[in-house]
């Protein structure tokens, strides 16, 4: 498959299908439509079938598509058919709440080490791993002895780039950026950035 | 302005294109232009200027855009040049590291209530505003006496429905869920969800 010829754009919107799909499969539904989820989703039926077009023949005109296939498929694209260990630096509010976030169970990913600077954090067990938080000294060296690709930093937004430095160093190429500040990384790292302000102003032109 | 007009993903690029902008003010610069902005991105210039154009000129060819006039212009365009109140339901882990999110100032928004269920939770001060959390059966009165059009839900998934209900009945018309749950509003109400999988899966089809 060429990489390279399909946009970012189009990449971004597949976990927005995939999730779509998620929830149409836990209803236990069988088939679905480009229409049905560009309902859902408030996409145009038109833009779905296009964007699912670009990794071949997904659903049948006039039948629409599998739902459990398409899942399946997409799952395997966004090579979320797999379990990505993730490193989360930063264990106050934030950090507990994503340890703790359900809606990872099935996504693909699971929060195996969890890093704090405060001496009191160190040691204590948190997240539905009950993983005991480690000295952010020891960033570096897991990353690397767990191979470890995917980062998510929860810190203050003073520490995030210095964090991103280690762990684009040991080794990561994907990371969460929950800091409210915009992080410098070499070009072959991904940075995705949790902004509840860019949530909110996509809403207020309407209001 | 024909608002029908613009489509609501361009709409949703602009959040981003105000958080670069405001990144340069805060760098003391002055001139930018579509290909500064779209390697800051990762968005091509054509799509920045074709966005843009939807509302009026904001750049001179071959000088580029002027930062803060763009920076109010798409302020004002958003809407996001006043200050809109929140209000936040769930006070746990989440909902404190939301209440104090230090992103939020200058960007529109200010958490004025925070309601929880948890006897334990309510009395209790929280957050940049210092806000005295209320029982969640106070939400609905509150949205109405205050006039609040702009809501957060940081509550278990199995709250979710139910708190966007109640907002929604006394006037809510913007929401921001947390909960990894899809919720179901009329079709006059704006829903965006924060998701860490979304974002994670965003980036795993490049490892």
């Amino acid at each position: 498959m060429a990489k390279r010829s399909i946009p970012d754009i189009v990449i971004g919107r597949l976990p927005v299908y995939l999730r779509a799909l998620s929830f149409l499969v836990a209803e236990g539904r069988q088939i679905t439509s480009s229409q049905e989820l560009g309902d859902r989703l408030g996409i145009s039926s038109a833009q779905i079938r296009k964007d699912l077009s670009h990794f071949g023949e997904f659903g049948k005109q006039g039948t629409g598509y599998e739902i459990n296939f398409l899942h399946d498929q997409l799952r395997q694209i966004l090579k979320v058919d797999r379990m990505w260990e993730v490193a989360l630096v930063g264990a106050g509010n934030l950090g507990k709440a994503i340890a703790d976030y359900a809606g990872f169970a099935g996504k693909g990913f699971v929060i195996t080490s969890i890093f704090d600077t405060d001496g009191t954090k160190i040691g204590t067990r948190m997240g539905i791993e009950n993983v005991a938080v480690m000295d952010v000294s020891a960033l570096g060296q897991t990353i690397r002895d767990r191979e470890i690709s995917v980062g998510i930093i929860a810190t203050p937004a003073e520490h995030a780039q210095g964090v991103a430095r280690t762990m684009v160093d040991a080794g990561i190429r994907a990371i969460l950026n929950y800091a409210p500040i915009t992080i410098t990384v070499p070009s072959n790292v991904r940075v995705q950035y949790i902004d509840p302000v860019v949530g909110l102003q996509r809403m207020t032109y309407y209001l």
